[in-house]
């Protein structure tokens, strides 16, 4: 059995008001909501701010008319069941409800309650639809397939979060919603990659579940070298 | 100047024939096609003598109507939109044309030379349409996406090629068939993953001009700990 609680101190009146009194801070509203072509503009721009921020801009050859084609092509396959995008957006307001529901996807809000405001220096760069709506972030992703569940699943390619939203959840948020998407789904997996010397990020995706395959390396066939099989006799 | 050859021997009856008039050793005539639903029974056979193979027999949870529904669903999307599978079939006898001309893609066919005949334990259990042909292996792939080339790819989840059609080059032929559409389609990349010590596969990988990402770890949420996904408020 435990040991009985020490009695409570005499309740005078209180010194501090009562929490639920104080100011409450800053409403940072989100959603996230399936990109569609119109969102290609801001796609690209968050793509090579990922690039500059992995010191990949040497890699980086997208644009925004090769983003739509392949992203948003004509007679394009239903969410999900191909490359897929959900935006993350941001505003002090909060969002109109948006026609954008399929059979097994709404949009995602949520309010984030925060100390300090959110100083947005790219604001009018990435403004939305909507009145003060910017975007913040956002995940791409597409189907995978495990053999041995006999299942679908989802590859997370990218997930990226602008520079001043960072470090407020919405990273959890994007991937969360991926995993939501998944599960309600029936899916089997969801997986990325992570770099193995990033271990806020490896601590990060642990923490939210996932397993870290320690003894797998990817390999990559890209370039000159694929190029190379278009005309050979297999 | 290269130092002169030595006169040629005088030239007697020859005391063994031409290589041209030996026998020629034993043709295996190969087939990659593309997988149909027809198909998923040995399909299912080759994934599980791949979970054997990897002792990862635990993890197996695929059914002949699992495999069916997932990887030929109905209204199935064209093959390479989707997850894709190519068989390879093997047969003593040259294979006739069929009729499986999609846009982008027309049967493989190869024909190759052997010392010594194979012996198949398990013709019976894998024997294919027509006389005489066996599936001797499969790989399983599905379309990926690079956002820094703006462009589709190929991820290839399984390869596998039965037991007694190993180190003859097969391999090699399924990942080549997989590269040469991708390079024929004007995809980005064919990535895959190997295990950190299987060094052999690695060398094999990198002399078909693979790079081997040894940063990259993958995340992997599966199990509960993604079903916990299914009804959290994001």
């Amino acid at each position: 059995m435990a040991a009985a609680a020490p009695p409570p101190p005499p309740s005078p009146t209180p010194a501090v008001i009562s929490e639920d009194l104080l100011p409450t801070g800053y409403n940072v509203f989100c959603r996230i909501r399936l990109a569609t072509i119109v969102d290609v503009p801001h796609i690209h721009k968050l793509i090579h701010q990922m690039a500059v921020f992995e010191r990949l801009t040497h890699l980086f050859s997208a644009t925004e008319s090769s983003l739509s084609s392949t992203l948003f092509p004509e007679n394009s396959p239903p969410p999900f069941t191909s490359f897929t995008v959900f935006l993350l957006e941001v505003s002090q307001t909060p969002f109109p409800l948006i026609d954008q529901n399929y059979p097994n996807f709404s949009p995602i809000h949520k309010t984030v309650n925060l100390d300090l405001p959110i100083t947005d220096p790219q604001a009018e760069t990435f403004r939305s639809c909507g009145n003060d709506v910017v975007v913040a972030g956002f995940v791409l992703f597409f189907p995978n397939y495990s053999s041995f569940l006999a299942k679908p699943g989802f590859y997370i390619e990218d997930i990226f979060v602008r520079e001043c939203y960072r470090r407020k959840g919405f990273g959890k948020m994007l991937l969360s919603a991926v995993a939501a998407q998944a599960a309600k789904m029936g899916y089997g997996r969801v997986e990325w990659v992570v770099l193995d010397w990033n271990v806020n990020a490896i601590k990060f995706y642990e923490e939210m579940g996932a397993q870290i395959m320690q003894e797998w390396r990817v390999c990559r066939l890209t370039g000159d070298a694929l190029q190379a099989f278009a005309n050979i006799n297999i």
